[in-house]
């Protein structure tokens, strides 16, 4: 087994070569349930859209070259020959120099080409007077003319808005095909970590990964498989808990066990699951160096520290971008924000650093990114304040007070100082 | 019943007010469940996190008075007593002159105050040689030293971020109080309107208000209850209909039927419903114009227009920002994003008017604002192809092609162009 640090980018450029998975598998679910799934295959306009040509103001069906010439000063007096309802094609076949009365949505009738608004009228004794000519095809929509039968709608891959469902929903799906979600395994390790709920014995600690991991990927639309924690270092259990993980998920969130020292076995046992195995072991940044990746097969096995904010901030870094590759979505781009730092920041030399910040605005509306203390580097609480976090280049020594710099965020723009 | 159009200012000012609902109900959720659910009270800490004091580094726990004087030329010895592992309290206690190997996370032997990280030492023969002095509490977490018993961690309204259920983790928690989602009916009105997923007779077309509106309230976190389309215009049915809903959800939404014509009998239903009934009836905006919101005791009835994309925008503007309340939230700011217009638009004049836009970037990035052709104005791949919106001011007539304008987004800035 190897063990040689490399750069940010190349881990990254690893990984992502990495994430090509089989072809997701796909389910039928109601489109009322759709909104954030990704659609499974192209759809194709089963029928026009409208149905059938539309009025689009209350008013008068006419046709156009009957209102031709009609001004305030001069109308045109057009017979009424009904009324056309929404939810109803008329019978009535419009004949030369008549209107039929109709009001929004309702289908034109028969021989009938634009719709004359109800403002332009005087209706009089089974008469009306236009005031305003109408050119053809003014005043409605023709059927087809926003969706056209067979037209291409949505591609496969499409990931479904609210408006995309309405467009589902007006050529008459109920259901929609989409790729069935990703399952992630996310495994806790170490013989000191107990699940909460649990009482405590002494010289143990709650799990926190497990619990901000799974969060995490709920947030992107993943299905997170919880395991149980995995207590003992017996190389046995370890093997055949990831074994089964690997069987049910696409891909295997381990964090503990990677640091170099007496514990650290499952760089080892990760590498023997499978080939080609360890991709990676140890990344030249700080925090998070002994993050390990190994690919079995199609699948991929990520081992992030144990420390909460190393586990969270590696997988923000080289796990969370890549997901939507299993449901042969573009990689997530990070969202970032422009702020003016609080304090001067000092890198680790030779590692990509990241430092955590807590964004505030000003009174000018301008952020303002304070690094959270790093003092207690296994603290949940300053992970806790954490919004996002600075990126130092290897070969940046500092960044001084004062100076811009791009925060990239762990939660969307709009809930910054909403979520205390 | 009263018809005045008031400015879109005095209505958001008319809906924030209304929205005064009851306490929100509660429920205790699984932690592996919450993330972005509401928390329903305050949280205190049960417990000292870290539990005891725990080495921070690889390396000997050590009295760091013993080390006081060390460095690389005259390194301090000490004789090593044991090992400290993680999980396990150690026995012994550190006696003078002594030190104790110890690992990452493990807790410190009592009587040891500092830990001296395995680099500044070189161990022979059951002795260990301290090249660095350390001071009282380095290397180390203290006991309570993240959050100490009692501490008040999370505030009661908080929505719970991944890095929040880490902190309830971290505390033993494995519930959570919350606040139950908000229930939110969704009704669409119309002789036309047919459920997707039904054969479609002549002069009726699918719903689209129901799937857009229920999918813009799932992302927002409140749980949609759907009603069947009511098609009738029996003014019976329609009003037990909306009895039923205000009965079993917080706020009630119909589409359709609010327009001034031969079919307007929402605005008159849902005044009826109760006190102090309508607040709204027309506000001065295009598109969206003839929208009716009503107050039943602590509850409101919003009757948006028919046309897809005046539902969904009337809703963007005046529901979507209030229903955080319901769960004693702040109201939910719009996100805004900076663009150049591609071309001139016009405002409808006297009403706020509002253009939707598809969103690009140029090859410097910057971003690009396209009005979507207002050609169809009932079109739902129009609506589909919008990223967000932009607002002209009452008195404002029209925006220049290459000014700058704020995008109110109708999606993440994430999904802008990953959404097709």
């Amino acid at each position: 087994m190897f063990r040689q640090l490399i750069s940010l980018d190349e881990a990254k450029r690893r990984i992502e070569k990495a994430f090509s998975p089989k072809p997701p598998k796909t389910e039928e679910i109601p489109l009322l349930k759709a909104v954030g799934r990704v659609l499974a295959s192209d759809i194709a306009a089963p029928m026009d859209v409208p149905p059938f040509s539309r009025s689009t103001v209350d008013g008068y069906a006419v046709r156009a070259e009957d209102t031709f010439g009609a001004d305030e000063d001069k109308p045109v007096m057009l017979k009424i020959s009904g009324y056309a309802d929404v939810g109803e094609i008329s019978k009535l076949r419009l004949e030369k120099n008549y209107a039929m009365k109709i009001v929004t949505g309702a289908p034109l009738p028969s021989n009938s080409n634009a719709a004359v608004m109800i403002e332009h009228t005087n209706e009089e004794n089974e008469k009306v007077y236009v005031y305003k000519s109408v050119v053809k095809n003014e005043n409605m929509m023709g059927k087809g003319s926003d969706i056209r039968k067979d037209a291409m709608v949505l591609k496969g891959g499409t990931i479904l808005s609210s408006q995309n469902l309405g467009v589902l929903a007006a050529l008459g799906f109920a259901q929609v095909k989409v790729y069935k979600k990703p399952k992630v395994a996310v495994i806790s390790t170490g013989q000191e970590i107990i699940a909460p709920g649990n009482p405590l014995p002494l010289g143990k600690i709650y799990d926190i990964n497990a619990y901000t991991l799974t969060a995490a990927l709920l947030e992107i639309g993943v299905e997170p498989i919880n395991f149980d924690i995995i207590q003992d270092d017996n190389v046995e259990v370890l093997k055949s808990t990831l074994e089964n993980a690997l069987d049910i998920s696409e891909v295997v969130i381990t964090s503990g066990g990677v640091s170099v020292g007496p514990k650290d076995i499952l760089p080892n046992i990760i590498d023997g699951l499978g080939e080609p195995g360890l991709i990676i072991h140890g990344i030249a940044i700080k925090p998070g160096k002994p993050i390990a990746v190994a690919v079995v097969g199609e699948k991929l096995i990520f081992s992030l520290p144990g420390h909460p904010t190393s586990a969270l901030l590696t997988y923000q870094l080289l796990i969370r971008p890549f997901l939507p590759l299993l449901t042969k979505q573009k990689a997530l781009p990070s969202t970032t924000l422009r702020a003016v730092i609080t304090d001067k920041v000092f890198s680790a030399r030779g590692r990509r650093t990241f430092i955590t910040v807590t964004l505030s605005q000003n009174d000018a509306g301008h952020w303002l990114a304070s690094p959270v203390l790093e003092g207690l580097s296994g603290a949940i609480t300053t992970l806790a304040k954490a919004d996002g976090y600075i990126e130092l280049e290897e070969t940046q020594q500092f960044v001084e007070s004062g100076e811009e710099v791009d925060v990239l965020l762990f939660k969307p723009v709009e809930d910054i100082g909403r979520l205390s």
